[in-house]
């Protein structure tokens, strides 16, 4: 198989590939191979859509094709985690180089599979085309069950802010990548492979979360989202967020930078921030700041942050 | 606003202007801007994913962003469509090169809106990114109600195949288009907007289709995925194909071509074929063929067709 190409391999062979073989849910009653999947629902249910584009969310020289697969998945189901929903199921798209090699391919969809095994979502469809870059696509839907969405304008005077999960360390890897190093390793990894907190987010939910958002632009950039869709000043309270030894380490390294750069302006990690009465926060979040009525924007230790918010496109 | 590009424009104020005033519906509980939309769902639900690539499956120069919208949504739809379900919402990913102008996405956004429209979906969320070439994904859904899908794999020995939507259109409408020609204008309108039959893939499931599909990659290529999937022999008597005035223009302009082979090949009008009993063929639809026990395939007028079969993605 080494050397062949998806254009030598042609669609529907290289649909047959990516969907081979893969396991099932109660809740599908039509998996892959018809016009569209058949699912049932539980309770009302959440959508979302990402796009990841070779040369502008990932470089095939710094990520495996596993790796991309992962973090394809893992940053779409960290937006249904967002909404207090269970993830259940996806569908991706692909468009595809034609001389790209089948055998990237098969790793990429390696990759999906073992992320959607450790989210617990089961892959129900896809598609592939032909493009001049590598563009994935992911819809991934959720459960509600009987509770309802947890959206970004709920938060409350007195709320406490909270997260679960990593903030800084795929900015930290980018940093490192950018400039031809691959360590320390730690960052580099969390680049390529995202650890959403997966079942946080329904733990946040059944907690009586108020609102929450997963840090996929970087926190100040996020939370910005809730405390404007609640109308709130969020303070984040800088001597809460843990600044891990690689971040600090690579701060240093380029430039004598501030670590805390990367944990307030860092994106691509998809920690989960969310608002709780104070004696509300469940256990595997911590709290770093809090909401008061206000400007709506975000404070860092009491006064506006100086500098770049959040990853940009275009 | 003219002139403006995406990349001056930034991410999310584009896409305020794709999802501003959108209209709803009483079943989505919550539209775009969150991580998620939240939709209540009716019965069981269908969901399908699509792309559609500048260059591959459009050009600027032969179609306008309207009609890009258009397509974008009715190819997507019509798979809802075909499994008998009631399309209900879609979220669509747009991948932008940053010099494109804003005026583009703005009247894409406005064919999406009519689409959606016209097929009685809602457009509930969507992400915008940077890519070389524009990069459309579209992943709709479908409400069951009490009813279960209509799949590939049901035909009967006995049952009828019927068609309801035009074949070959849209490949005459192409052929024209490959040669720098602009007329006749329907079929060269027909390649820049499909028109499936929305409502149809309800009525059909209604009267009892055994199987069902859409036309997307030409009617003896889809045709086929029901005799596979079914295991049954089809026969397409080609003296039921309704052969339309400008396909029989285009054909003979072309080298004398066959205008039969746009009906039997050509793709990208999204007709939906499905099986029946033959009391069973509802009004709208027309019997183009039979299917009975045997070697599963497609055959033409009792005899295997020699030809290119459909269209091949790479």
């Amino acid at each position: 198989m080494a050397g062949v190409t998806v254009a030598e391999r042609g669609e529907f062979n290289l649909i047959a590939a990516v969907v081979a073989g893969l396991p099932s849910a109660d809740s599908v009653l039509l998996g892959p191979g018809d016009d569209g999947a058949v699912l049932r629902p539980d309770g009302d249910l959440v959508i979302s859509i990402d796009t990841m584009v070779e040369g502008v969310h990932f470089r095939k020289d710094w990520s495996s094709a596993s790796d991309v697969g992962r973090k394809a998945v893992a940053s779409s189901i960290a937006d249904i985690e967002a909404m207090g929903a269970v993830p259940s199921a996806l569908v991706i798209s692909l468009a595809l180089p034609g001389d790209l090699e089948v055998a990237w391919v098969t790793e990429f969809s390696a990759g999906v599979r073992e992320e959607c095994r450790l989210a617990g979502a089961v892959l129900v469809g896809g598609d592939t085309t032909s493009a001049s870059d590598i563009t994935v696509t992911c819809s991934v839907l959720g459960n509600l069950g009987g509770r309802a969405a947890v959206t970004r304008t709920g938060a409350r005077p007195g709320d406490v802010l909270a997260i679960c999960g990593r903030l800084g360390w795929a900015a930290a890897g980018l940093a490192v990548l950018k400039r031809g190093f691959r360590s320390p390793r730690a960052v580099v990894v969390a680049h390529r492979v995202p650890e959403p907190p997966y079942g946080a987010g329904l733990v946040a939910a059944e907690a009586g979360a108020t609102s929450m958002i997963d840090v996929s632009d970087g926190l100040l950039a996020d939370v910005g989202h809730l405390a404007r869709g609640s109308g709130m000043t969020f303070d984040i309270n800088s001597a809460l967020l843990d600044i891990a030894e690689p971040q600090r380490v690579v701060a240093a390294a380029i430039g004598g930078g501030d670590p805390l750069v990367f944990a307030l302006t860092g994106g691509d990690d998809h920690a989960l921030a969310a608002t709780f009465p104070p004696e509300s926060v469940p256990e595997g979040w911590t709290v770093i700041g809090t909401v008061a009525a206000g400007e709506p924007g975000v404070l860092v230790d009491g006064q506006p942050w100086e500098g770049e918010a959040g990853w940009h496109h275009f």
